[in-house]
């Protein structure tokens, strides 16, 4: 069965329109490039009837067959009548090299609709406009006006800025990197990122995705996709632009905290996507990933002839998350019979200087063969006997009967060059830095665990949505874009635990609330004005219930008299909670990724600290207990300093449900729920600030 | 003048001890090496009478003249004796290459003992033993037996592995870095890193002096040097073995929180040495500092002619502590007259895709000219019209003309290659990532800070150190090596301000001391079993004077009824303090830097949240000032959450005062100051716990 995307990615007929004779031209680079590719190629241009070699024709709809790929290298205005002729003629995938669209003002925003419209109709497949091309190295063909093409590899590469195709082009073709795929996403008008992280995904070339991406344009459909992928093969992303543009106007608390490279964070962890922050990361952990097997844990064997290298792999694993392993007391003997008297055969094994080619493999395959070593590192410096052309053979050998991954750094210069081939061969990554190989060798681990994390499970709970929006609607009628207290019950009708009480009008409402509650009570004023209620002198704590008419008529007067112009809505009575760990759990909405949560500790450890986490809702369970896990203060939840552990399983229950309420009520804009109390047996929110779109959805 | 290392690293003649005839043999690669050396040379090897065209003479006595330099690769046993010889002839400088001393067991480390007692009483300038050598690029002298030598360079490098100094010279040569020298350390038996670092720091030749070091032998000595010579030279440190060696014994508080590492951090940082993760690091910022000018701040200015470059450049400079520039408008006018019009004028600046050399020049001289830049990083990607050798002209001219500091990314492979060439001889830093660029001229502006950091000034406050030794020494006798609140008085001495108070032995006397106090107090037991005075019941809070006798008795008794064992010595009456901010501050001995001070929070924000931070006394008010500094939550301590800011300057200078204290009396292992409670407008400790060394010092 052909796939949506077959037709672009492995097409078996291409046509260049714009095909130029004219060395310099865009039009001249990219066909030259073509022409390599095995199948029949056309060009289109009037000015030709054959070019360089190859039958050239004066339109679309003269080519002689529906090519399965046209290319388009035309001025701007002319691209959206050649699409059209490509969909007259049953071409269905397009690629769009030519520039002059969104990327150029008002006149180019209004070109690239068109060319929208255009492929909806025809419902074709564009790249672009204002791509580099696309490179497929399986069916030969390079579609870019790039003077490198790349080698045959199985890395898929996707990026949104086409500099940078031609800048990691000419870069790995001096490293000999290859790849199955290499995609110039443009201005991603019709394909973006999703479409071919889907592709790639059935791709069996493939076995590592990569992408340079500077935004996400469907957040939702991209987290979906990437959830599924990453289960199956790595996706490898650098997302530039973190530096945040300028603060936003913000209400609430975790609005002044959450900036959309937390969400970004939060999306690509929840996903399983790992991001790299350089691209030398980025190519370092696509090359691992793409040419060494998994590893079962994060325990690292590590074996030198120089004692500096071994301490400085131990170092590297350290900061990156890896255990230096214990060895097993089989595995110690065996190295003190195979290796010079004065080894170091504890791990880091330092078989020393003058270990003979046959101590150092002996060395390396036993700390392998260890079932405590999940991976292992081989290091070494010039050396006047041993030939790195040796040591690779010899840790490419045991790479394989192990089974286990693997990495080398020698550290050396020209002496090491030969050696390079080998390795490259085997497809084990060399460095000359120690803890660049041991960070390579950590991607691995935390992919391991990426694919045996829980499968995505949303819980649907039940929720009043036409209540609650019922009851926003009346709020925005009156014109209230900012709630307090009174909005408890929308949560509540979510099933997020609230602190029990109600809004009373008069001293009378009060009284009868104070009874329900049977307790003593807070009683607390109901203002959209007045937000910060103690400051204003308009809360009392433990109110005996027969008090509580009194105290709500002083209240009312008070502060009523104190700010004649403030509007009051009477007072909220709420039961009286004793002490417990606070929380606060927030919401704001990102522009690509929707609801984003925010959790910490309350008060100095959100303000001062800075101690908070995020997360992507809708989320799993699984995903709420993560984020949990990610504060720094956690332990005062599980039960630090003598105190008893909270209820986390109901705190996590209240972050999933809190969650699907920002997710079914996209009209809630900010969400503070702050603070909740955490107690061993249960959690229940205290005070809610919520802003509510002008406009419902 | 000549200085005492001259003679060891521009020597004027040079003798091989153990010259070989027969290659593969240590002493043949290394009198090969040597060969090159422009002046005299002698083989000393009773075998031969000539060696490679050198004068061989069969002894040391029987050498022609006193050479300045002798090179000793004879076995270990007959070492000693030749440094004897040496001594005799009256050469002062010998490297001892041979291996065979400490690093070879119980035999070896006496050899070294013996060789130690040879140098010192010849005062000679011994270098090793167990070294790959060294090399001079000013004269010509590689004396190592490393299959490569030196290119010459103003980076001189000090390596504590021999292996780590073959792998970095062959790694050198490919990259061609220079050194002015290149010194393997050895055993460091006689010559350690801080001979080293005062020679270069005189060595006009050295413009950053290099080190990879796996520990320094005597810490306060390398702090007293390296504070003086990074505030002319740079000191960039790789130190490896971050990872702990295990656990040790510790009684206190800080002992369980305090690493070495964090004791090399904190010293360091605290003289201004910049500290490598890795080598990549070590090397990049080796370069950097060598040929670039520092900046006057961390202002950076970026052009570049491919967006994403310009992107991954600013999101580095936000995570290296770089400012991305605020171009002034002068110089915005005069870009947007420059640069074609769909140009982004604003830092970053992308003159996009298709401007001319011209244009790409003006943009990077216009913002390298503006006052609000300090240093630059210049970007492009491959390019069908531009030339990355005229960029790489530019970008040299550019930085001349402005004098500021600048740094290029061509993110290109071998397109790149031929302007390399160009930018080495400008010394212009040149990287394939933008983040690694960006990353060497955050080290230029890290340093430029250094360089002007306050001097050193060590305030010697009054100290009774020999009140504090007898009391100590009281302890001891009486087989107490634990002291708790009856150790206040100690500090009390050095003027650290400590809660008033007492020690009482029966109920008169707690009476006696509350009247002194005149106001509540606070009645604790005192017993070195009973460290957790709360938790046994044994703490009195707010006790009327009326009452301290009655409550003292009653504490006495009751703590005495439940542990019959425990040894009581009274009770402590000290007077009740308000609440306040509580910090801690502690003090381990490292075995390298000596006292180490810990600073925090109290309570959760040290055990949970691990916020503390470390320096090594004796610090000046400078430093304690940065201690406090470096805490996440300082913010509490300055006047968060409409709380008063806390004396900060009395805690300083409480942090002064233990430093000094800690120094002045070494057999204190450790100390806690715990709570010590901050006011507005005082601090003040209430409690203490210490540990006494069995041995006097």
């Amino acid at each position: 069965m052909r796939r949506k995307l077959d037709g672009l990615l492995f097409p078996r007929s291409v046509a260049v329109v714009g095909a130029s004779a004219t060395p310099g031209k865009v039009g001249h680079a990219l066909f030259t490039n073509v022409l390599s590719f095995p199948g029949p190629v056309y060009a289109v241009n009037p000015k030709y009837r054959e070019l360089l070699g190859r039958p050239c024709v004066p339109s679309i709809s003269e080519l002689p067959e529906p090519v399965d790929l046209a290319v388009i290298v035309i001025p701007a205005e002319a691209v959206t009548d050649a699409l059209r002729q490509c969909g007259e003629k049953g071409i269905k995938n397009v690629v769009v090299i030519s520039a002059g669209f969104k990327e150029c003002g008002v006149e180019g925003a209004k070109r690239e609709q068109e060319l929208v419209r255009v492929a909806e109709e025809y419902d074709l497949n564009v790249l672009g406009p204002n791509v580099l091309g696309l490179i497929s190295t399986k069916v030969g063909l390079n579609a870019t006006f790039a003077p490198r093409g790349a080698l045959p590899g199985q890395i898929a590469f996707l990026s949104q800025s086409g500099a940078f195709c031609t800048s990691v082009l000419d870069w790995a073709w001096k490293e000999k990197l290859g790849f199955s795929h290499f995609v110039s996403l443009g201005n991603k008008a019709v394909l973006n990122e999703c479409d071919f992280l889907l592709a790639f995904a059935e791709d069996p070339e493939t076995r590592v995705i990569v992408a340079y991406l500077e935004g996400i344009q469907d957040g939702p459909r991209f987290m979906a996709i990437a959830r599924e992928v990453t289960r199956e093969k790595p996706i490898v992303v650098l997302k530039a632009g973190r530096a945040e543009a300028g603060a936003r106007a913000v209400s609430s608390h975790t609005g002044t905290m959450a900036g959309s490279d937390h969400a970004y964070d939060a999306a690509f962890r929840q996903c399983g996507v790992i991001r790299a922050r350089t691209v030398e990361e980025l190519f370092d952990f696509a090359y691992v990933l793409s040419r060494q097997p998994l590893p079962k844990g994060r325990r690292i064997g590590i074996v030198t002839n120089a004692g500096g290298a071994g301490v400085m792999a131990a170092d590297a694993a350290e900061w990156e998350g890896l255990t230096v392993a214990r060895l097993r007391d089989e595995t110690l003997q065996a190295l003190a019979q195979k290796v010079p008297e004065e080894a170091a055969i504890y791990n880091p094994v330092d078989v020393v200087g003058h270990a003979t080619l046959e101590q150092y493999q002996a060395a390396l395959e036993l700390v392998l063969a260890d079932p405590g070593v999940d991976l292992g590192v081989a290091l070494s410096a010039p050396h006047p006997i041993l030939r790195f052309v040796d040591l690779a053979r010899v840790a490419s050998q045991a790479q394989q009967r192990s089974g286990k991954p693997v990495a080398v750094s020698f550290m050396a210069g020209e002496l090491g060059e030969e050696a390079e081939e080998i390795l490259r061969r085997a497809g084990i990554p060399s460095f000359f830095d120690p803890a660049r190989a041991v960070r390579a060798l950590a991607t691995l681990a935390k992919y391991a665990e990426i694919r045996q994390r829980p499968v995505f499970n949303l819980q649907e709970l039940p929720g009043k949505r036409e209540r609650v929006q019922k009851i926003l609607a009346e709020a925005r009628h009156k014109g209230r874009v900012r709630l307090g207290l009174e909005a408890a019950d929308l949560l509540a009708s979510y099933g997020i635990p609230f602190a029990r009480g109600g809004v009373a009008k008069t001293a009378e409402e009060a009284k009868r609330i104070a009874q329900e509650i049977n307790g003593p009570v807070a009683v607390k004023i109901l203002s959209p004005e007045l937000t910060h209620k103690t400051e204003v002198g308009g809360v009392r704590l433990g109110v005996p219930p027969e008090e509580v008419d009194r105290v709500a008529w002083e209240l009312l007067t008070n502060v009523k008299g104190r700010f004649p112009e403030a509007i009051i809505d009477g007072v909220y009575v709420q039961e009286m909670l004793p002490p417990g760990r606070e929380v606060i759990l927030g919401m704001v909405r990102d522009p690509t990724f929707g609801p984003l949560l925010m959790f910490g500790l309350g008060g100095i450890y959100v303000e001062v600290l800075r101690d908070v986490a995020f997360a992507v809702a809708p989320l799993s369970r699984a995903e709420a207990e993560e984020l949990v896990e990610l504060i720094r203060g956690k332990k005062l939840l599980y039960g630090a300093r003598g105190q008893p552990p909270v209820y986390v399983s109901g705190l996590v229950d209240l972050i999933v449900r809190v969650g699907q309420f920002a997710v079914e009520n996209p009209d809630i804009l900010e969400l503070d729920l702050n603070p909740i109390l955490c107690y061993p047996e249960r959690v229940v929110a205290v005070d809610v600030r919520l802003t509510v779109a002008e406009e419902g959805t």
